[in-house]
């Protein structure tokens, strides 16, 4: 038996394996990541394969012993991975059983590479989903203090990136608030999903040793066993789903991004980002960039890029498991780095803004950002909505010509386009009057930013204490 | 007045739109089939601007049966479009005028189309959500009636599309029924997303108007008014999220598919599919072709590529309406129709599968399926698992030379590979007892999979009672 | 015979096809628009035929005739499209029987709706690439005049959205053209690869029909017969190559519609976009929206989108011919319809662009756009270049500290930074010195622009010529 | 001078960098990849500068011998790459400035970063495609080979995975090496747009300093300089084609590889993959996996995906440079080795496949595979073709009840569907006959899989030559 050609599984084999096939397939390079998992999944397993029977309880004791010690010597950097045992897994594996003998041979009953990296795949999201859910919460509460700073700040709300009507930057910020509370939710979501233990399933119809599942999940905190062996070792939908809840979170900043980088620029110079979140040219030495908007806008790329990635490997794919797996840890991975990387980036930088209050009330006062105000004073001294709407585009129309916004004609020049108005329409002309009469729920008031700061408020304590 | 340049915008505008231009900024072509939940909503928003006294009572009701006419005219086909009015909303306001003169003009009062639009979107896709958990819901009691028909059938169970295990095909089955059921609970979040309530929100900011938007969520049925205004305009995550949840399933259609044509194919031969869901060739008379699983793979491509074009529609996007959002609409509806479609068409041709049960019991009978179970056998006798890996391995070996699977060599071959051997290892050997022996939850023995399909039962049932 | 279940196939079939199924699987209401090509190919299949003696010069009349007659009546809307034939072949060839009796039977003989199809679409995508071929020309032709008139327009050059240089606005307008160009010659090497002929693969293997394909392919001006059969019929690389071709094109337009989107905007005012170009607002009657640019770059989602959805559809497809590939048809016509439409939009409204010059030359003189003018100064008097960018960094900290650009410091100021610098610097800080500086291929000199105008109209006669 | 904030550009900062954001942003873990393109590039600069008077004869050999130095540094593994240095051509520079003084100082004179990095990108993506194009000679070398080899072997067509009409196994893989061909075609294409030199672009306007663009590319055997400068630090459309031709070709491996892993299931049993192409399992002693086409067939969904995050990388970027930008490299340089290292794993597995003639034989017997060779049979006897395909079709239905093949009925059996078949009709039925019958360009029949083969050889040669 010693010249077996690999050494777990090379009984029926003639030749060994090509060498460049050996890297091509192996996949220790990147699943040595999960050598956490794989030791946490490794002593429950040992723990219930000791509950049942399967293992003597100083059987179960040199295991636990030997796995503690080979994840010390990894997190000193003085374990060594072999491309020849293929994966994580093998090398634990091999190393226990150098370390403790014949009884770490006995760890893979009842078990397979199958559902074991199933396993430790679920264990390592769970744990990256909630440093992920906490850093959303992080950068939210950096919005909250920021929106409540400039709840009364007036800036032009754009459609089409035109001037449409004022409104208030603590507003703005709230829409973003808004967006990652529905991110949150979406973690929240996949992570139920991601939660199940696939262990127990074998290879792909289960064992037959006696095996409890559910002491295990227990173990594990899993909320439940999976359901079906074949479905178990197959299933990736938990990681596509935590790559399309992360494409959302990446549109969601590219979103914020873009306009980070606009308000950056010197035609709006709506906001200062300070210097340490930006970077300079190596050729115009005026330059001072808003890398860190711009570098998380393309890094959406990627996370889309990786979500089709894995959607492409499943297509078509028969039960129960393949090969193709293998493929799907590192988009997995570059996901999970690319969005905790984001969410640190913006957390630090949100506090960081300062918002040029004068520039923005400046930009306000044009483009004739109150004529829905001039349009509504229309309708409630009588006149139908559509009717009011071009009585104030004619009236927009004069001011383009004569060079003057709303604010600025004399009543006569405004009464040329309709008779109804009177002196009280310098009221509503003002930016404060405008962005104060939108006051119900989800309006741009003042009041109501500090409405939803403070209903904001509440959500994240509510998290904390869930 | 007359000569204004467009109905509804024109005041400001100094000559007429390109002709081309008009026709490809254009939507009324693809967006009348929300003309019912147009309708919905004003109705619902006319009834709240009574309430809170900007609209009379007559003036609503005039408004209301201005509407049901108008949504009679559409149903009888008499209903006129006109490109020239753009969008559904328009079409639909302009008749409410022809038919009801000033007061239709009242009903824009406190919305604008970009609230008016996403509301729209979302009482549409709320209620196609319903029809497809319906629908999945049929696809799953069709698998389980079958599932507990064939729940002692044996196959061979594939990795890498070799034989692996004996499996039986209820359990496979049941694999795909757990699949479906991460569907159905993933469309479930995704409608708690889609049923929030833009309306109110009016342009990007709010209405000066005394708008109750408790008031409208209460008719249409929302869970609550969004939040913010400029996020209520430009959010369009449901639809994101709905395309996510859609290629998920039709992913997991191909993994039911390909396995479909796989065993329809006279190299397998596994199943049957009724001659009503294939098609035969225009030149090779012989053929009968599995077209409806075909398809289905092939229409995962449309949905995965209808949630790549969402993605990359709202990327850097700033806030808040841009005309760019008009392209939600078309992938948005292909996917609500191909996922109704898709899963029509497998609820229908489940229930109508034959398997062909000797050829499956033949199949598992070859290929060293029950190699593990020897395996087991022999470590139950004392031999370390790895060990009794490579023992069986070199016996398979045997049997390929020789032409003989493991349960037809005789006692004396096999102790030639380890002598704890003895005459009680055919009993391991057979299919019966090597599925039975799997016994455990998510197992593939025919116990357990009477014990899914019973939970499975009891979890349709639940969803009627919620 | 009379009860067959299918007119085309139904020979071997026990029961008709599902009513549900047959709609499901029918592509008629979608692949109608081949019915040009669908005849030209018939055509020509008819004349080979003939010429090899399968067919009477009178039955290949009559064919002939009867095609013609078929391609007049659904021109005028006569024809009547029957979903129960399945496709636009079908329909076709059941329309020509019933007109030319038994003689229309006999035109299927050695092709398959495989290469029938495969051939119908390459002719198809061939003429639809040579209108995007001319359009795009017709868009770069605008681009070359307008570059013209503007070639001595300053504007600030931006990278990072942050002012970098000054640059020419006809150099700017220039590199659009070369976004174009490389479009352009990506959609010759693909035409080159669409231009080969599946017919004559017959279903798969060929047929044993003494055919001519290098004659039909001769008659269809097909630069050759595919050179194998199992591939001819599955081969959709041409439909993929096409999409991603079209994402460039795209991806170039939703780079131009950003920036006539930002240009637009009140804040940067550089352009104006001709009122004909634009769309108003329901509610904001003071509003222009740049509806097309908007809309273009929203419609890139679509286009990457059927890019996708096809590479999905071919993923791990066996040979040879898959009921999938059906499902090719609708994204490419898509893809063809957006890509022309897009082109028009743009073409027509380049022309009509109006630079506001003196906005542009106004931000230009602000941001520092000189730095690099005045580091490059410093190195011809002898300065290290690293050293001289920091001297202009920490001129321009001082100027963003006093509010002033270079050019409007005194030479003692400046002289503070460095003492090399002297009167002549002022020379080198205009905005004219600047750009004409820059005079090399490929730079932003005046004179440069129009050398590359220039080039550029020798191209697009040299295409004519071609 | 000696506290600014960051070496290269610090001078107008007022805080340095934030240590998270510098890692952050810091691309040099992955760019340093490119060190070999950015001291060639370097090179040939400094020679194009020393040229034209801007540097003199000793400055550049100092240059020249210290990028030398540096370069036989890196390869020995004794460079220190330092993340503060941001990237590869920082690091390359101050080391070079280390080395020789002052001199290193002045070679980034007349030229930026923007044009560095991307000269240094399209030098390494024309060297990889270079090696890219003679893997795909290579596996269709094999191709060819085993393409002769099998000229004669009858296998089963397919469509829809069912038996459809025999075919040469030779016919078959040329079918592949069709594909490959194409692939090949679509990488030269690409490379005439990569080889286009954007150095003297500087940072996106040009340069002050008296450059010879053509002398450069000259030097880096680029086919000619970039035509405008705001283009060339932009235009990434090389990287996104590149990826583009690699999804196709990927694409066609999946293919591929879906076949190998059906005819190495145990129901096709077409193929041998030796043992060294395939690894076992760690439970199923038995399991003999294909490994290789599994995971090919996975990895394309990585390349896939790398074309979808360019793609929305480059979408609605404003021009010129943003440092989005820097997300290029990832997934190019991944695409890269996973397009080189799946070519070379089917360019070395394709030769050693082994048919197993008489299984595919037997399976090509079965499933009625000559039918249509019945229907042109009675064609030829004067039934009209839609008649005889009816005809077979009934036949068919009468064998499949029987249980007898077309060729297996007696005379009169056939005899009851057609008065017009008489014994010669045997002939017809064969594997020979039928296959031979093909023969026609792209037909099946052995002589015509020679003459591809033939052609194929010609094609191999033509490309050493060119």
């Amino acid at each position: 038996m010693s010249n077996k050609t690999n050494q777990q599984w090379g009984g029926r084999f003639s030749e060994p394996t090509d060498a460049f096939v050996a890297r091509f397939t192996a996949s220790v390079d990147f699943d040595k990541r999960l050598y956490k998992q794989d030791i946490q999944g490794s002593v429950a397993h040992a723990r219930m394969l000791t509950r049942v029977g399967v293992l003597s309880q100083s059987e179960c004791d040199d295991i636990v012993r030997g796995l503690g010690e080979i994840r010390v010597q990894i997190e000193r950097g003085e374990f060594e991975w072999s491309v020849a045992l293929e994966d994580v897994h093998m090398n634990i594996e091999a190393a226990l059983t150098q370390k403790i003998g014949i009884t770490g041979k006995k760890l893979h009953t009842g078990r397979s590479r199958n559902d074991q990296v199933a396993t430790d795949i679920r264990l390592y999201l769970r744990d990256e989903t909630d440093l992920i859910l906490d850093e959303i919460s992080r950068l939210q509460q950096g919005l909250l203090d920021l929106a409540e700073q400039e709840a009364e700040t007036v800036m032009p709300g754009f459609t089409h990136l035109q001037t449409a009507q004022p409104v208030t930057f603590g507003h703005h910020l709230m829409a973003w608030f808004e967006m990652l509370s529905r991110d949150y939710e979406r973690f929240v979501d996949t992570r139920k999903r991601i939660n199940v233990m696939p262990l127990g399933a074998a290879a792909l119809a289960g064992t037959t040793y006696p095996i409890d599942r559910h002491y295990t999940a227990e173990l594990l905190q899993f909320s439940a066993p999976a359901g079906n062996s074949l479905d178990a070792v197959s299933d990736r939908d938990f990681a596509i789903e935590f790559c399309a809840a992360s494409s959302l979170l990446l549109m969601h900043l590219t979103r914020m991004s873009e306009e980070l980088v606009l308000w950056a620029s010197a035609q709006f110079n709506f906001v200062n980002l300070p210097d340490r979140f930006c970077t300079g040219s190596s050729i115009m030495p005026q330059k001072k960039n808003p890398d860190v908007p711009e570098l998380v806008r393309g890094k959406s790329g990627r996370v889309y890029g990786h979500l089709f990635s894995l959607l492409t490997l499943m297509k078509s794919q028969p039960l129960a498991y393949n090969k193709d797996n293998q493929e799907d840890k590192e988009p997995l991975f570059d996901t999970v780095d690319t969005v905790k990387g984001c969410l640190r980036a913006f957390a630090d930088m949100v506090p960081a803004l300062e918002a040029r209050r004068d520039v923005m009330r400046e930009a306000a006062l044009r483009g004739f950002s109150t004529a829905t105000d001039l349009a509504d004073y229309l309708v409630r001294k009588g006149v139908a909505f559509r009717d009011a709407h071009e009585i104030v585009g004619l009236s927009v129309a004069y001011g383009i010509r004569t060079g003057q916004d709303l604010g600025q004609m004399t009543l006569d020049e405004l009464r040329q386009f309709s008779e109804v108005i009177e002196a009280d329409v310098f009221e509503v002309l003002t930016l404060e009057g405008s962005v104060s009469a939108r006051d119900h729920i989800g309006g741009t008031a003042p009041a109501q930013v500090r409405h939803a700061v403070a209903a904001g408020r509440q959500l994240l304590l509510s998290r904390q204490a869930g």
